[in-house]
This record gives structure tokens, C-alpha cells and sequence, in this order.
């Protein structure tokens, strides 16, 4: 009765790691292509006066003149340097600590899913099918603590690596920027897609490479197979959560302690080389919104994997060993690559970026041709990836689809994404109403500006908010969890552009950076800061796609936690759900105030050191004497270090606590609570400081009549601005974006944790009952 | 099998009224007292320059010198006068408008609820037990409309009473001030008083009068008779809606107005008289802070009584038509008044003020003794109120609950209702810690300020979600939605005392407007800044009391409207709730982003009127010139009418949209959400606004030595706070107390028209199903 997918499992056993090949072979030619750019003063130093060429065919120096200096590509090297320097040695101390959690909860894992069975190596019957017989629970336990040490270890290596590539690339976009102002963004953006496609053909790869693995143990038993799966996306979002929080807390810490100091009091422009917080700035912007968010969007891409394959596997393609259909999701991320590939020679090749104004257009468009062209790529793996009629596992039925009701679930995810990308764009670039209205209102203070920007931020969350109802709604209806988790699939599908588009934020931003601190001219700056204005926006854009997709993967997530935990529904008319609800809502609120008051106190510290240096160091302010970057850096990385462990612990711990004490049912209130709590929080605070860091920008570039009457730079509505700007950076890159993470993570945590408290969990309750 | 209550139905129906007299008594007593402190210079112009006792046995000016002149007395009462002249003006225009919504609203409620059996005046099967005969839907909606219309004039009444009350006292705690601040806190406190009583005595008198005439026409049909009086809780807090947001948004336009051309950029006081928008501000107080306060609380009292009138009426009491066991919310909030009124007379009597330090225990101590007391009161109600065993209805089911259980629901909300208390002073007082943080992170400026704030803000939720929490356990467990409604009306059970020490703060707040207006002395305005410090804390402590009450009177009103709408099971994991959860938990958001909105545009429009008249005006920065206050009032009032609409309209017209197009599970799944999120919000906000109030305070006030490092007013740390206090005024007055009132009524109006929604609603679902 129920047919097969048309496309042949040897063929999907070829095709998916192909991809991912393809992805990194991508990548790597557009890494060498961004390597042309010579930053080494010795390489150039046997030819340069000859031609002065700095290895392209045409001159440098075509636009900028009187710049034909080498000393300043040196210069440039030299931060580029000791940026990175500091990035891999803050990323080798985080990672010593997250290390030692990585063990500790591997453990935990393994104790606590071993113990379901007490540790008996026995075979049992399968949890939803009791007629077979199934690996015993020791078998998870193993594996799920294996995929978990895998996915935590690829998370690890995503971050690092983006990082890696972004401190590769930032100089040399400072030194194209001299070029022309599309010259600089073609680095840039290539240096964004060296890492969007590193990190998502990397994903797939790895995921498919540990199925195949873990198939030759399981054999049969795909239930068991996939439920052990599900510690890859564990893996990959807990050390993402680290990433994020201290990574965030990091740079906030010294981009604030150096603004307040610096921009406020001593009025010296930004990233000016005598700010002693200068270096640990753009060392943060590599660490937290780079690295941090590199693991943050492999962890959700792993996620949604995860949950889409372990409903899957308790559906038909599971039961009928129906591989090819199995693998829909990897097909799906496969087509991805291809499709991200095409895209981005549209923006690298196709046409180019001449002026300003073309910049944020150009991204645009990256998202709008990704998402059309995918929507042909999802038709195409749908009609071939799967049999024309198959069943899903809804909450203990077996739901009928149809493989087009599968690609409009698909799909819709994808639209969606597209959707709250455009509704982020129009809330934070200040080519919109709303961030105008936002600069406008610091003529009358900081006061208007930060209740203009908090409502502009509460505002912003309507439309994406709808457009995630809709989609779970669509999705939810044709094949309940499986649609759900599908969806989100779909919207992380065009992952690959999406890092690319986002990680050219902080590569412009550091570009700019590294600009004013080599000495460059003005012009230079402001060619950068043109570029690190549509950095802003597609940050949020990126911020914007993180959280959507994290609300429908830990739906599709919580879902798969209920069914494997055997709750048969989660009735809000409860107690104990509703309790559930309410603490769970509360969750995102008490570990935003952690980590917002973590980067104030961080930054206050920040600040006494930077003052201390300019009243002790002599002749600092007049550039006579060189501050003591070191020390800032090390009081971000102590700061960062202890401060990430407290929200840690909370995220980490709460579904532990709730499941085992309170058992499954409040467990699920609480994962519901957190969802719909925390997916609104997290996009009102991500808006709202992109629309006060752009409202800054607006008033700063002076582009348009009104523009030139707010400012310019040192007025009173520009200081108005500066404040909203540094409220805006802890919303906007810890607190925010972190809590995509707490809503997936508690929820991935749930469902591995899931046979565990099913069998040991609610103890309070079985003790008073 | 069932017993019946010990109190005798004869009884009950003496003390309920009684009780609702004696308050009223009491509260006109106190007004006597007020009223000893005389304002009228006729009065005094007879025989004032003979004995100089101003109506008093002592003489005013003991502790103050040379004040001794009745100008002073004539000028304070000149500008009562003027702040209850606006203040009575603008509520008019305010009433004017929401009387139309008022008439077409009824119109709606009964069309719609006629609607349900087509007009039909035939009897029906009830809808519980179809055995029996009801009344016809026609009754309901003819019932139904005539208690909304008498709900929402008693709400109206009690915010004009209030308003009334305190522009009668504002002068005359102005002018005991200078007999010391001890005169003044009884007199300010005796004042918030009598609004206490005459608000909880009123609501309780009109409920009881209500319900036994529409006993003539119902008789034996409780069901119908107890679903009717639902609409009196609709009533009252839909013009509490009106009364928050239009008087929210007046008073902190003003507020915000005033401030920043007054404070930060003509650097001169507060309330000074030069500044043309002080007569707005003050009239904002009262007419935002007080009536809009008083119909708050009225609303929340309202609604606990009818959520639990209609849960008993369908479960035994209703069931063996037991009278006063029927009548135990009545009786509960008898009770309450006679407790109140022995606990004021501990502020008012036993104990007397004698320095500033003492305010805070005074008031704290008010909480104190009236829940302990309290404690006893409901021990002794439930014990003759209610049968020692009865059943309630639970969710189709009937649960069997011992009255020894009901006493510990109503408990467990009373002193939840306490621990909110002192968690909301703890974070909002400047005595602590959390504040003084606050104060000190002024020292880099209003960015770490405004961080510290939210995070302050966001902090300070944990503790209250999880009382609220534990209250909604132990309350649902033992008793269902009964224990949940009687735990919001134990919450509320010490009403008056809490709208005393409430309405204390606004008072205080407007005496220290007239000092400075006056032309009183510095030692006068520092008295009543002491108290108003302490009023900030009440009223931070007044707003967690509405909003721990209004979580769980919205709780017991969904779980009535689920009954009522024959919803049997909310099930997370159904599309229609998760929908409904999402979008629900979205709409605080939006409410937020539109009030804010409101609030800033406003205060932006008043600048520029407060900054032209400084402009053109000649003379009055000197002082030689009178401001028209008169365009400041009018630029508040036009603001708040009209923004006060598209909120009104988004509250009231959710419930309809959702219910009719989407159903009544999506709809349930929209409460649930809105509940979850909206509480979060709501505390965050009010604590947030509260704490950078008192920071500044504590900054002026320079109390201790870490206070004085920061100060004096106008030093940078200080223009800092002064920059987060304005940002918390639309935050703690507009947006913040007004979404308890967005969740309380979108669940009340739901229940209201229920029996339509169960009829017609899910419009669109049927079409394509």
C-alpha cells in the first residue's frame, strides 16, 4: 500500500555527502580568492615598488590617492594579527572551561540514560512498537553520550573555524575598501560564504557520516538509531549556548566599557587606536557575534535534523526501512548547498556593488533569489525524496501525507524565514521609517530615543510572530511534528547564504576597525561604515532567522520529547502544566537579567580600567604613548569566563530539575512557557538594538536632510543616540540572541533526557501522592 | 449527603450588607477627619490672626517658623482647585467618549448573546444539566447587558470618587507637612483611606443588590443568574481599560514633558511653577494613578467574584441551592472590610509617624498585620460559610472538596499576595541593595543605568512567578477553578488596605507639586519627597497586588469561559492552542509598543509647547510671567482620547475576532498565552519604572554617604537617573499596570460571550472544513 520514494538509497547514499563535498570545495575557492589580497609586507616587499599592484592586475590605489604606502598594509597585518591572536587565545580558554562541562555532562548522560534500564546490556521491546524487540537502553546511552561529545566537538570546530576565517578577512577588506567601496563588500561577502558553507556542508557531513556509523551497530532498530542521534543536536547547542553567552558578554563588555569611555567622555571617534578597550572591542566582535553564532546556527540546523529524523523513524519511512525517505531532511539540506552556491555567484559575479546604496539591496536580493530558487529545489527532493503517500507519528496515531502536502510544509518554513527577514530589514535599516523615527526622537534625549526604540522593538514582534503561527499552523495540520520540524528545515535550508549575508557584519565592522587604527583616511572609514550599516541590518536579519527557526525546531522538538515520554497531551487546564507555563515564560526574563547585568558589570569594570589608563598612561590621549590593550582583553575574558557560567547552569539544569522532581507533564508546560515567551523577548531585544545601533548610524552618515539636522557627530541628539546604541548592545548580542538558544536547548535536552524521565522522573509528586 | 454551611441564608443576607455599610461609614469617618485641616481662607480670614490653629487644637507651625501666613493656606487651595477643576474636566471628556463605547458594547453583548437561540423567549434544557429548565439565552443577554452597564458605572464611579477624594487632600497633607512629616503621612494616608473603603464597600454593596434582584427573575435557575453577573465584571474592567491607558498616557505625557525641558535642559525643579505642563502633571497623577487605579482594582475585585460566582453555581452550592456557601465570595470580602478597618486604625491610632525612616515600616507593617489578621478572618468564614464538605465542579467532572481545604486556597493567595508585596518593595525601595546598584551604576552614565534597570526589572519576576505559581498549584489541586478564583479573591481580600497605602503615593506625589508650587519652604517639599519615596514603593507594591491578582483571576475566568464553552481539553499540542499560545503571548508586545508609542509621541508634542512657551513667553524664566498651563492640559487630554482608542480597540476586539473566526480553542490557547506572557511583562515593567524612580530619589536625596558621592541633583550621575526615571514613567504608569487589565479582560469578555462563541464561533474552520 504505502509506495517508496522514486529516488533509488544508493543514490541518496552518494548524493547527500557529495553535496556537502561540493559545499566545502565552494568554499575553499572562495577562501583562495580572498587570499589574493596580500596582507604579508615581505611578500610584497620584493616587487610592490615595481608595480604596486599588491597582486591584483589593477592598482590599489585607483580611487584613494597618496596612500601608495606599504607601511600601511603592514599596519594592517599587525592588528589583523593581534586580533586574531586574541580571538584563538579568548577561544582556547573558553574552550578549556566548556571542556570540563563537555566531560561532566557526557556522563551525565551516560548515567542517566543507562540507569533507565539499570545499566542492563539485554535487548527490550521497542518503545513504540512493543511486538519487536529494540537495542537495550545501555546502547542509547552510548551512542547518545558518542553523538553528543560529536556534535558538541563540530559546534566547537564550526565557531572556531568562522572565526578563523573572519579575522583572516577583515584587513583585507580594509585594504580593498581603498579600491572602492565594492570591491571591499565582494571580500567580504566571500569571506561570509567561506564560512556559511564551511559550517553547513561541515553539519551534513558530519551527521551523515555518524548515521552511517551508527547503522552498522543498530542494523534494524532505526528507532534506537535515531533516538541516539538526537545528542548530535545536544552537543551542537550546548556548547552553541556558551558560544553565544560568552561570546556575547565578551564583547558587549568591551564595546560598551570602550564607547562610555571613549566615544562619551573623551569624544575620540570609534576603534581609535588610543581606547586601551580597542583591541578586546573587535577581538569580541570575532568571538561573540562570529564564532557565537557560527556554533548558534549549526546547532539549530543540527537540531532540527534531529527532530525531524527521530519523528521520522517512528513514522512509515522508519517502520518500512524506507532509507531515501528517511533521509529527507539531509536531501533537503543537500539541495541547500546547490541552491546557496547558484545564489551567491549572483552577488560575487553576476552583477556588481558600485555605490553605498546598492549594498543592502545586493543582500537583499541574496535572500530573495536563495528563496525562490529553494522553492524549486524543496518541489524537486519532495516529488523524487519521497513515496507519493506516506504515514507520520502523530501523538500516538498514524497521520496519512501526501509528499506535496510535505513540500508546502517545507516550504512554508522557507517563506516564513523570508518574510521575518524582510519585517527585521524594515525595523532596523535606517533606510525605513522606524529608525528614522527612532533618530528623530533623541532631539528631545536618551529618555524618547530608548522608549521610542523599546516600543519600535515590541512593535517588530506582530508580523514575525504571525508568520511563525501560520507556518507551525500549516505545517502542524499536514504532518503535525514531522511538518513542524520540516518547516524549520526549510528555513534554515538556505543556511549557507544566511551565514554568508550575516557574517559579513562584523567582518565590515572589524574591517573599520582595523581602518581608523591603521591611520587610514576618512574616506576608507566611511566606505566601511557604509558596509557595517548593512552589517547591522542583515545581523539582525541573521538574529531574525536564528529565533524563527528556533521556535519551530523546539516545537518540532518538544513534540518528539512528549511522544517518546509518552504524555498524551499537555492540557493547560492542569495544575501541574500551568505552572509548568507560567515558570517556564518567566525563564527567558531571569536569564536575560543574568546576562544583561553580567555585560553591565563587566563594562563598568571595563570602564574604570580604560579611565584609570588615560589619567595614569602619559601622553595616551595625544598618541605620544601606547595604552595596555592586555589587560583589557584579559578583564573581558575573566569576565566572560564567570559570567557565562550562572545562565549556563540555568539553561542546562532546569528540564534536570523540572523532569526529575516534577515530572514530564510540568516539564512540557515549562518548554511550552519558555517557546512563546521566549521567541518574543528575543526578537523585541534583537530589533530594538539594531534599531538604535542604526538610528546612530543614520545620524552619524548625515545622508539626508533630516539626517544632517539631527547630527552631526557630537550634538546633542547624536549623544542621545550613542546612549541608545550601547543599551541597544547587550539586547541585541547577548541577551537576545542567546535565548534561541535556551528555548532549543532546554527542549533537545528534554527529549534526550526523555526515556529517563519518563521512567524516574516526578519524584516530588510520588512522593506526596 | 451534603451538608449545608452553619451560617443561616438569613444571616448572610444582614452581614453582607452591613459589612458593606460599616465600611462605607467608616470611610466617610475618615473623611471627616481629612476634612479638619481647612483650606479656605474665608474660613480661617474670621479668626486666623487671633488663635492661628487653622482649625486645629495646636498651632501648624510648630516645627516651621515664619510661615505663619495665610497666603500660603489661599494659595494651596488656588492650585487644588486648579489640579481637580482639570482633573474633573478631562474625566468627563474621558467618560464622554467611553459612554459611546459603553452604549454600542451593551448593544453588541446583547445582539450577540440574544443572537444564540435567535431571540428566542422560550425556556431551555441548562446548559450543565439538561434535565432541567433554564431560562431563556434572551434572559442572558438582557441580564448579561444590564450588569455590564451597572459594572462599568460603578467603576466609573469609583475612579471619579477617588480622583474626588485625593484633589481633596493633596493641600491639606501639603499644609500638615509643616506641622511635620509624621501630620502628614496620617492625613495623606487617611485620605488613601477613605478611597479604599468607599471603592471595596461600593463594589461589594452593588454586587450584593444586583444579585438579589435578578434573583426575583430567575429564581431557582442559578446557572442563568450567575452567568448574567458576569457582565458586571466585564463592565468594570473595561473601563478600567479606558481609565489606565487614557489616564496612563495623560499623566506621563505631562510627566515626561515637564521633565525634560524643566528638569534636564532648564535645570529647575520639579513641579515648579514656571513650568507651564506642572498643572497637567499633577492633574496626571490623579486622574492616571488614582482613578485609574481605583477602576483597576475595582475590576480585578469584581471579576475574582464573579469567576467564582459562576464556577459555584454550577457545582453544589449552585447545585442544592445553599445560599450562603453560594454567597462565600461575598462573604470572604465582608470580612475583608471589617479586617481592613482594624488595621487601619494601627496607622491611623496605635502607632504614630515621627521621622522620615519610620514611613516605610508604617505602610509595610499595614500589609502585615492585615494578612495575619486576615488569615484568622477567612479561617472563621470558611468554617460557617461552607459546608465541611461539598463538591465543585471540575471540567465536566464534580470534585469533592473539604472547606478546610477552600480556607487554605484563599490563604495561600493572601499571602502569596504578601510575598509579591515585599518582593516588589525589595527590588523598588532605595533601602536595598538592587536600587542602590542601580543609583551606582549612574556613574557611567543613563546606559549603564537603563541596563542595570531591565535587568533589575527582569530579576525581580522570578520570585512572583513562582508565589503566583505555588498559589495556582495548591488553589487548582485542591478545588479547581474555584481554588484559583478564591485565591485571586483572597489576594484581593485586603483590598482596602492596599488601595490606602496605593493611593498614598499619587497624594503624596501631588502635595510635594503644590509645596514647590507654593512657594512653601525647602524643609516642606524634602518632608513630602520622604513620602513620596515611600509612595513610589507602595505603588510599585499596589501594582504587583493587581497584577498577582489579575493572573489568577484570569486563570479561574478562562477556566469558567473553557467550561462555559464546552472546550474539554487546551491541548499544547494541537495547531489551533499552539496558534493561539503564540499570537496570544504576542499581544502584550503589541499593546506595550502602541501605549509607549502613545507616551512618547505625546511627551513630544508637550516639549515643544513647554519649550515655545519658555521661548516666547517673556519673563517666565524669571518667574514674572504666568505659563498657560491651560494648552498643556488640553495637549494631554486631546493625546490621551485619542490614543487611548487603537489600544482599547486591540483588548476588546481580540476576544470577538479570535472566538468567531478561529474558535473556541484557538481562542482558549490566546488567553492561556496572553496570561503567561503578559504577567511577565507586566511586573517586569512596574519594578523596572519603579526602581529608577527611587534611585533618583535616593541620588536627591543624599541620605548616606554612597547617596551623596553620586549627588547633588544636577551632577552627571544624577542627570543619569533623572534620564531612567523618565524612561520608567510610561514603563511603571502606562504600559506596565495596564496589561494586567489586557488579560483579566480579554478572559472576563470570553466568558461573557462564550455561550455565542459555542455557538457560532470558528467561522473560518468551518468554511474550510
Amino acid at each position: 500500500m504505502v509506495s517508496k520514494a522514486l529516488l533509488p538509497e544508493f543514490w541518496t547514499e552518494i548524493l547527500v555527502p557529495v553535496c556537502a563535498v561540493v559545499g566545502i570545495v565552494f568554499s575553499l575557492f572562495q577562501w583562495c580568492i580572498v587570499s589574493c589580497v596580500k596582507l604579508t609586507a615581505d611578500d610584497d616587499a620584493s616587487s610592490p615598488t615595481e608595480d604596486g599592484k599588491n597582486g591584483h592586475e589593477d592598482y590599489l590605489m585607483e580611487e584613494e590617492e597618496g596612500v601608495n604606502d606599504q607601511s600601511v598594509v603592514a599596519k594592517c597585518a599587525e592588528i589583523q594579527t593581534a586580533i586574531s591572536e586574541g580571538a584563538t587565545s579568548f577561544l582556547f580558554t573558553e574552550y578549556k572551561y566548556v571542556g570540563v562541562f563537555m566531560v561532566i555532562f557526557a556522563a551525565i548522560i551516560f548515567l542517566f540514560l543507562g540507569s533507565v534500564q539499570g545499566f542492563s546490556t539485554k535487548s527490550q521491546p521497542c518503545t513504540y512498537d512493543e511486538t519487536r524487540t529494540c537495542k537495550p537502553a545501555l546502547a542509547t546511552a552510548v551512542f547518545s553520550t558518542i553523538s553528543f561529545v560529536l556534535g558538541a566537538v563540530t559546534s566547537v570546530l564550526s565557531g572556531f573555524l568562522g572565526m578563523k576565517i573572519a579575522t583572516y578577512a577583515n584587513a583585507r577588506t580594509t585594504l580593498e575598501a581603498r579600491r572602492g567601496v565594492g570591491k571591499a563588500f565582494i571580500v567580504a561577502f566571500r569571506s561570509g560564504a567561506v564560512m556559511g558553507f564551511l559550517l553547513a556542508a561541515n553539519g551534513l557531513l558530519v551527521l551523515y557520516i555518524t548515521i552511517n556509523l551508527f547503522k552498522i551497530y543498530y542494523g534494524d532498530d532505526w528507532e534506537g538509531l535515531f533516538e541516539s542521534i538526537t545528542g548530535y543536536g545536544l552537543g551542537g547547542s550546548s556548547m552553541a549556548l556558551f558560544g553565544r553567552v560568552g561570546g556575547g558578554i565578551y564583547t558587549k563588555a568591551a564595546d560598551v566599557g570602550a564607547d562610555l569611555v571613549g566615544k562619551v567622555e573623551r569624544n575620540i571617534p570609534e576603534d581609535d587606536p588610543r581606547n586601551p578597550a580597542v583591541i578586546a572591542d573587535n577581538v569580541g566582535d570575532n568571538v561573540g557575534d562570529i564564532a557565537g553564532m557560527g556554533s548558534d546556527l549549526f546547532g539549530s540546523y543540527a537540531e532540527s535534523s534531529c527532530a525531524a529524523l527521530v519523528v521520522a523513524s517512528i513514522s512509515s519511512f522508519g517502520i518500512n526501512h524506507d532509507f531515501t525517505a528517511m533521509l529527507f531532511p539531509l536531501l533537503i539540506s543537500s539541495m541547500g548547498i546547490l541552491v546557496c552556491l547558484v545564489t551567491t555567484l549572483f552577488a560575487t559575479d553576476i552583477s556588481e556593488i558600485k555605490a553605498v546604496k546598492e549594498i543592502e539591496p545586493a543582500l537583499k536580493n541574496q535572500l530573495i533569489i536563495s528563496t525562490v530558487i529553494m522553492t524549486a529545489g524543496i518541489a524537486l527532493v519532495s516529488w523524487t525524496g519521497l513515496p507519493s503517500s506516506f504515514t507520520i507519528y502523530n501523538f500516538g496515531a498514524q497521520k496519512v501525507v501526501k509528499n506535496w502536502e510535505l513540500f508546502l510544509c517545507v516550504a512554508v518554513g522557507l517563506w516564513a524565514g523570508l518574510i521575518i527577514g524582510f519585517v527585521t530589514e524594515y525595523y532596523t535599516s535606517n533606510a525605513y521609517s522606524p529608525v528614522q523615527d527612532v533618530a528623530d526622537s533623541c532631539r528631545t534625549g536618551a529618555a524618547t530615543n530608548v522608549i521610542f526604540g523599546l516600543a519600535l522593538g515590541y512593535k517588530s514582534v506582530i508580523i514575525p510572530i504571525f508568520a511563525i503561527a501560520v507556518s507551525i499552523f500549516v505545517s502542524f495540520s499536514f504532518a503535525a511534528m514531522y511538518g513542524v520540524a520540516v518547516a524549520a528545515l526549510g528555513m534554515l535550508s538556505t543556511i549557507a547564504t544566511g551565514l554568508a549575508i550575516d557574517a559579513y557584519g562584523p567582518i565590515s565592522d572589524n574591517a573599520g576597525g582595523i581602518a581608523e587604527m591603521a591611520g587610514m583616511s576618512h574616506r576608507i572609514r566611511e566606505r566601511t561604515d557604509a558596509l557595517d550599516a548593512a552589517g547591522n541590518t542583515t545581523a539582525a536579519i541573521g538574529k531574525g532567522f536564528a529565533i524563527g527557526s528556533a521556535a519551530l525546531v523546539s516545537l518540532a522538538l518538544f513534540g518528539a520529547f512528549v511522544s517518546r515520554a509518552g504524555v498524551e497531551t499537555v492540557d493547560v487546564l492542569t495544575p501541574k502544566v500551568v505552572i509548568g507555563l507560567l515558570v517556564g515564560a518567566m525563564l527567558p526574563y531571569w536569564f536575560s537579567a543574568m546576562t544583561m547585568k553580567s555585560v553591565g558589570s563587566a563594562a563598568l569594570k571595563m570602564v574604570e580600567e580604560v579611565r584609570r589608563q588615560f589619567n595614569t598612561i602619559p601622553g595616551l590621549m595625544e598618541g605620544t604613548a601606547k595604552p595596555d590593550y592586555a589587560t583589557c582583553v584579559k578583564i573581558s575574558t575573566d569576565a566572560s569566563i564567570k559570567e557565562m557560567i550562572p545562565p549556563g547552569c540555568l539553561v542546562m539544569l532546569t528540564p534536570l530539575i523540572v523532569g526529575f522532581f516534577f515530572g514530564v507533564e510540568t516539564l512540557s508546560g515549562v518548554l511550552a512557557g519558555s517557546l512563546i515567551s521566549g521567541v518574543q523577548i528575543a526578537i523585541s531585544a534583537s530589533n530594538t538594538g539594531g534599531a538604535w545601533d542604526n538610528a546612530k548610524k543614520y545620524i552619524e552618515a548625515g545622508a539626508s536632510e533630516h539626517a544632517r539636522s539631527l547630527g552631526p557627530k557630537g550634538s546633542e541628539p547624536h549623544k542621545a543616540a550613542v546612549i541608545g546604541d550601547t543599551i541597544g548592545d547587550p539586547l541585541k548580542d547577548t541577551s537576545g540572541p542567546s535565548l534561541n538558544i535556551l528555548i532549543k536547548l532546554m527542549a533537545v535536552e528534554s527529549l534526550v533526557f526523555a526515556p529517563f524521565f519518563a521512567t524516574h522522573g516526578g519524584f516530588l509528586f510520588k512522593i506526596f501522592s
